[in-house]
């Protein structure tokens, strides 16, 4: 089949490639309609590897997909031929320890979309578990269905940070992450999200999506007007999404006394906590990697109407395009979000 | 001054009555501007007592307000005179052991307006802690600062569910608490609230208000609605808030495995519950009594845009008409939810 | 092979038995050394069925088990031949929605030994998977080995309780459950747990066994025992652990506000329940089936000492005299908590 | 009355101070028997000063104390003349919102023994507020009762920790505060502690009071240790109790994945963090500071025998050898733990 293949760091090919897609008994076949590019894919295209993972032999990209099942395993239950879906891209072991304790995301032997060796999503079908695969409802669109996968890592920043009702949160960073934590906040019970950003146009963007306030940290701090708006008491929530050093050190600074954090942006390498900062206010600081149970969730809020993604599709590629749209994506501009790649009828 | 004044049971005045209305230094005075009529005020007026409390000397009525700061005592640090008020009608002991724990809805010894002996709000003014007077948000008018006290029960039913963002919840009865803890389950995460009665006119106006589902449990299950909606999965959270022993006896049927439950309603005695029901499915109960903390959260959950409580008055009254509105609440029709009365200006 | 096989309600047979027993990649062959005679055992022999589970064809019984591992699957990691184990007895689909969520005993197709049709382990040997197969310390016996899945029980109620360093805890119900609750509540985290039931005999072997305080029930309420211990505050948690429906209607007397119930014990059909009692108190009310996660938890504690469960085996019988030791168990004696039945060497 | 005060940095006497005593209507007035050297006294004597609080003018030293009721304010309830207690250093303003929530620890305002500008307890007589002193069990000593306030530390700190009955814990640290972190984690539910120190001493100790695995990390990795008795699977908890920089870095290298962390020590300044390495376990991080709730916790833990604070009480000074017991303290031996200062009959 065809499909996007980054041959080794700085070099994609649309070719045709020899997959084993061998359709197991509880596997879906699903043609591919609509991939979003990640700033992972784009980091890989750029640098070969992120972190231990590394580019060694030629590898499909993309992770962010939608489309429709035209093929059933034998024991496949809850979906039907021509079902428009979403796909979890990460497949974990039922029998590591993690999976069985309902944290799969943190078994180490997951298989995951695109991140090396396993193959990726750019291309014209898939093979795919059904408990990983998630029936679109009607009202959404394929578009939105391939931005479930952001929007996942909002949704388990939002499920950990055990929102309550009318909790008033900061997100530090207006990128992808930012957005989709800020959507997920909203929908997950806050009142009000304070978003930070020293792009104006990002801030721009977001303000326009519900009961946001964005601050410009190039301008203002942002603990002075969480300061002005709680009479010095501060918010109940920070999710930490910039991954900058800078933010991370300032992290308790907006936060009331007994408030949480949730670290979601991945810094660099050890970034410098200020812990008596944190002690003095009792924070909880919970992190995330990846998402776990979430995309059912997400696709609850979106065809409910409490969360709407589609502000943040800004460019859209066609697959013929695809290189092109990965040249366009190492630079891309302040006001561009979320791009997707459409896959030919 | 001038009250609203139960004498006795079936017995209601509108008249002058002398009451002590000191300032201490942590106080202030509010001039009334709304009350909302509950069903206790009602209670109390046809059966002269509510469970162990009885109505022996006359009392004023009512303890859902908003009004108007008009003097503040000496310590007082966060309100100005001028300031749109509502009231938590509710004052523990702060040194009660239930209340350094946090939990001070549950002090016995706290002083609630309008639950015999203590005196309720309809009248001119009240002496108020301003630990428990809010501020009103610009965009939040009196009218709505007197549905608090209600949506407060919701809040904290909603608060106690531990909602994780998209959970379905279902919620039996569509009166007054059933309307508001759909509302608050609505804005603390959930993607979809089922929403049960026997009375379709509330179930339509409720339908409304959101992406709520409406069950008239005369003429299906609510238990198979949800098995349809989640391929026989079930709801993540049911909230109990029609107090019906038969309701009661069937809390558990449409709830997931793992899912939780808040008692809400309060039934007239020991109501047989299906523990086995519950043990398979490890069903977790909460139960809440009246409110704690959720003041400053639902006004800002209103300030915000995220609750809408005025569909639900559907009902005015001039304070000089209060006998007349006290008469007509005792056969409230169905399409009426919540009747408030505006004092004279 | 030769088991103790349950041919209907009422007759036992010590008999040669053909039994499927091939061994998968994750699978571990067990020589069984020991196993404890539970009431459900005896519930089936004496009825032939509880609630919907029937005996309708030849079932061995038995499923507390310790043994020694005699064979490998080809994929298995942790387990080697010789070492001395105990078993979980039910073995869920890791596909099942509830498995995946973290609570695979909530899965309705989990397979549990001796709940008809699948056979139980009074056997010579039995094929169990590795991943509920639990290798015990050096210091702990196969006789106590036995006793895990009992104590499982307990373990599960008490991490359910969520149990504060300290509490203050009451066990409704001093049988095989309520003692192990109490063991595990101890060892959990409680400062003292007082024990209730009507049989002094029982009373008087749990109180030798930690801070333990024994409540005849039938002479004094165990709401005026806890009161008077705390000033009338109120016992952290409560565990209901007789099932009886008395007990049940009264669990919220002796609990404070704010505190949890834990109801272990299945009545036999619904039971009124004090709602308006529990709210007063916002009481929070768990409930369990069975346990998950718990047996490397319950080896741990009994390995470093701080639960001893050895004093709960009151009696033994050898396997050529396991039917006189399910009769005996009929009509169990007071002072018996625990029988086991030791196989052949 | 005779204290002993710290006059200025480096100075102290034991000489006559007056005090402003006046007995409030809840407050009693105790006889001093026992106060424990804290490291906070001596470090005030060392350098005049912690963080923001500065010894300007003459303090008295001393916040961790038992005594004898001398005397009732009027509206005293639960204590009596002659009742043996100890007592809760910290009194917040009930009013503060940190205090209405229940984390009175985290009121700014808290009025704090022997911190700048507060008077100490190393004196003959206090008055303290009822609800901050507490009745010891008949069988604790006067000597035990001055070790709760330190072992309020570990017991807020095994309370945050969220333990499940069985959770094998990590305590990075062997000093006082470790151990009793240690004692804490153990009562509440942990089946081992592995503490780890550089001085063996401390470790040798500590070995002997339960199961403790002592690690001396000056020779083998902690993270190794756990590997070899978990599998490779990790610790449950990690008790962060050094305030070391280098122990904080490699906090998660002992974890399991889902497992807690609680940040005890607090160290010199800004600590660098491996956010990367919590993340891909999802690390759950509490922070403490001192402790709230818990004195009545750690007595009846103390009084039931499952906390035994006895071994930790290492050295003994009479009140008229206090500036030489703080003298020693200055350069306190490894063998030593918890020195206390006993007053005159």
């Amino acid at each position: 089949m065809k499909a996007l293949v980054l041959e080794k760091v700085s070099l994609l090919s649309l070719r045709q490639i020899e997959l084993d897609e061998r359709l197991g008994p509880r596997d879906v076949r699903i043609k591919i309609h609509t991939v979003g590019i990640c700033g992972s894919d784009v980091e890989y295209y750029r640098h070969g590897r992120i972190g231990p993972f590394v580019v060694e032999q030629p590898m499909v990209v993309g992770h962010e997909a939608s489309g429709t099942v035209i093929e059933l395993g034998s024991q496949v239950k809850h979906l039907a031929v021509g079902d428009r879906v979403c796909m979890e891209p990460g497949v974990p072991d039922p029998h590591s320890m993690a999976a069985r304790l309902g944290m799969y995301n943190l078994d180490p032997s997951v298989r995951f979309w695109a991140t090396p060796p396993i193959h990726g999503c750019l291309r014209e079908t898939v093979v795919h578990p059904e408990e990983f695969t998630f029936k679109l409802p009607n009202n959404v669109s394929f578009a939105e269905g391939a931005m479930i996968e952001p929007l996942a890592i909002g949704m388990h920043a939002a499920t950990k940070a055990a929102l309550a009702p009318g909790d008033l949160a900061v997100v530090l960073g207006a990128g992808t992450i930012g957005a989709v934590t800020t959507l997920a906040a909203l929908a997950g019970g806050c009142s009000r999200v304070i978003v930070t950003d020293v792009k104006q146009s990002k801030l721009d963007l977001l303000a326009k999506l519900g009961p946001i306030t964005p601050v410009n940290v190039g301008k203002e701090r942002v603990a002075d007007v969480v300061a002005d708006m709680t009479g010095g008491w501060g918010a109940d929530v920070v999710f930490e999404c910039s991954g900058s050093p800078a933010a991370i050190a300032a992290v308790f600074e907006p936060l009331r006394p007994g408030g949480r954090v949730v670290l979601v942006g991945m810094p660099g390498g050890p970034s410098p906590l200020d812990i008596v900062a944190a002690q003095v206010k009792e924070a909880c600081i919970s992190t995330i990697f990846r998402y776990a149970h979430v995309f059912d969730r997400a696709l609850a809020l979106i065809g409910s109407g409490k969360i709407d993604v589609k502000p943040l599709i800004t460019d859209k590629f066609a697959f013929e395009d695809s290189i092109r749209a990965f040249e366009w994506a190492l630079d891309m501009p302040d006001s561009s979000v979320k791009a997707e790649i459409e896959m030919p009828v």
